[in-house]
């Protein structure tokens, strides 16, 4: 059960814990848009060569074009989950904090890094924040302008943007100029349902672009990242219509979530988080249905849902929720 | 030119500064295997969910068969490159020297180390070495009795083995034990001829492994990197065929050269490296044919070959050393 409150995606561990639960499983423990993009053509890519500079130089540029910020402030990596883990090659000031309560990930970054709760993150002079906007698991967002007025009070800002590309409104990238100290990343997967190609990105001022380069070497990234990237990234049709598509997949889950007594938190459209005293019970509930959703371990009364992708899911969550 | 002289695999590059050099050009600048393994049926590859713990477990127990190590001593990476920078992370102790002359990342792995002439590395106490075995770009090969002998000076040994899956009998990693301060640096993409992937592995004692876990997360490598490495790891009868044609490639590559007066040196059969007066001059008629070599920017009197794959290419390169 540990495992389950720790991370999600892990339906490999769920079908272990309960083996009468119905296959395949449902797997709405995680964020990722479970609507993948899809090449239109069949992507030609070669692995028998290393990812040519020029591949990932285009990567760049498709990348920048949809985060709205120059290319050269764009450095891919292999999964933003990687780059967060660097960030403490990049000189950041002390004191370091995090944000709570956020992504695992961002207590683990930095040696010594201090958790600081999200709404008191004004207080915070100097030093470095690390945080997430939209925020996972509670979906808060902050506005461009509030993060902006952080960096008026002299400290390093990371935002971790894994789950803007749904809200680009929502993103710091498109306003931040050289000069800000400020480091954004971005993850490929989330939002166009690919995790498994593993890309992620940062966006950043010169001086840690070139620091990230170093600590990554010459490839980074694998052939089927930059093919996978270079074409999704440039499919602004898909990245169009699967933004209201994602936005209302959202409201449908609020409201089957409403017709149940239950209040959906928070502003990311790639999942829900729903706090109950009954959070636990319906977590039991929804697995014995075959429907994996998130538990945590430091907050006995929250439960995250990633939405269904199909009338399908929907029908079975309904259902689940339904024979409580 | 500069550019030529730090990597290899810069066919961009070259195709530029070469515009007239027939195409498409034989890439004889890296060391990579360029028969590359091919599934015999498509793989099946899931990129829509993140690689599944037990995914990766049983690519590292595959890799550990080959290795001849356990699998609980091998950790799966986005490249032997990222692995080698993520090296001043483990906490080896100073001073750090690297073998030279080798490869340029062993250089920037860890801040404040110290070249060390190969020939002088009996010399070393204490502190951490790191060195490649077979070395490149001289092809040299040391025998792991030799490498154990150095284990007994009391430091730590790094050993790059990413030329080593041809000759495994020149791997130190069978005979590695827990109590051996080594770390072994492994990559996928040479001998298969997939450097676009971007595998690699180490093989490190437990604190070792779990400092690097730590270092990369929970999803260090890609859908595809796992669905690769498991089938090709496990493909022993193409490992076993693909050990003997690399060698009678490299055998046949040697008697070329002799041909036409050039001594190629090293053994390791993924590359051979010319040691001539007429080293840049046999580059350049070599580029103007459309074949791309590697020549050294800290050793004008060297040029690396790698291996042609096919009739087709040593017929090509045959008839460009004979037009001299």
């Amino acid at each position: 059960m540990n495992t389950l409150r720790i991370h999600g995606g892990r339906i490999d561990f769920a079908a272990v814990r309960y083996p009468d639960a119905p296959r395949p499983w449902l797997d709405l423990s995680t964020g990722i848009n479970s609507v993948a993009w899809t090449p239109a053509l069949e992507l030609a890519v070669d692995v028998t060569t290393l990812p040519s500079p020029d591949a990932i130089l285009a990567l760049e540029a498709a990348a920048a074009d949809m985060f709205g910020t120059r290319p050269d402030r764009v450095v891919a990596l292999p999964g933003s989950e990687i780059g967060l883990r660097l960030l403490d090659g990049l000189d950041l000031p002390a004191p370091v904090h995090y944000a709570v309560p956020s992504y695992g990930t961002h207590r683990e970054a930095i040696a010594g890094a201090v958790p600081v709760a999200r709404a008191a993150i004004n207080e915070i002079d100097g030093g470095t924040l690390i945080l997430a906007n939209p925020n996972n698991p509670d979906g808060i967002r902050d506005t461009p302008a509030r993060l902006l007025a952080l960096l008026g009070r002299g400290g390093w800002l990371v935002v971790d943007e894994a789950f803007a590309d749904a809200t680009p409104e929502s993103s710091i990238a498109p306003v931040l100029g050289d000069d800000d100290r400020a480091i954004v990343f971005r993850s490929f997967g989330k939002f166009f349902g690919l995790p498994g190609v593993r890309l992620g990105f940062m966006i950043a001022p010169p001086g840690q672009v070139t620091a990230m380069r170093g600590r990554l070497g010459s490839w980074p990234i694998s052939a089927h990242a930059a093919a996978y990237g270079i074409a999704a990234y440039r499919d602004t049709d898909w990245i169009a219509q699967a933004r209201i598509a994602i936005a209302a997949r959202a409201a449908r889950l609020d409201a089957l979530l409403a017709d149940h007594g239950l209040v959906a938190q928070g502003d990311c459209p790639l999942f829900r988080l729903v706090e109950s005293d009954a959070a636990a019970v319906l977590f039991e509930r929804l697995a014995c249905a075959g429907i994996l959703s998130r538990p945590f371990d430091y907050a006995p009364r929250w439960l995250r849902l990633g939405v269904p992708g199909s009338d399908a899911g929907f029908a079975r969550l309904e259902r689940a929720l339904a024979h409580g």
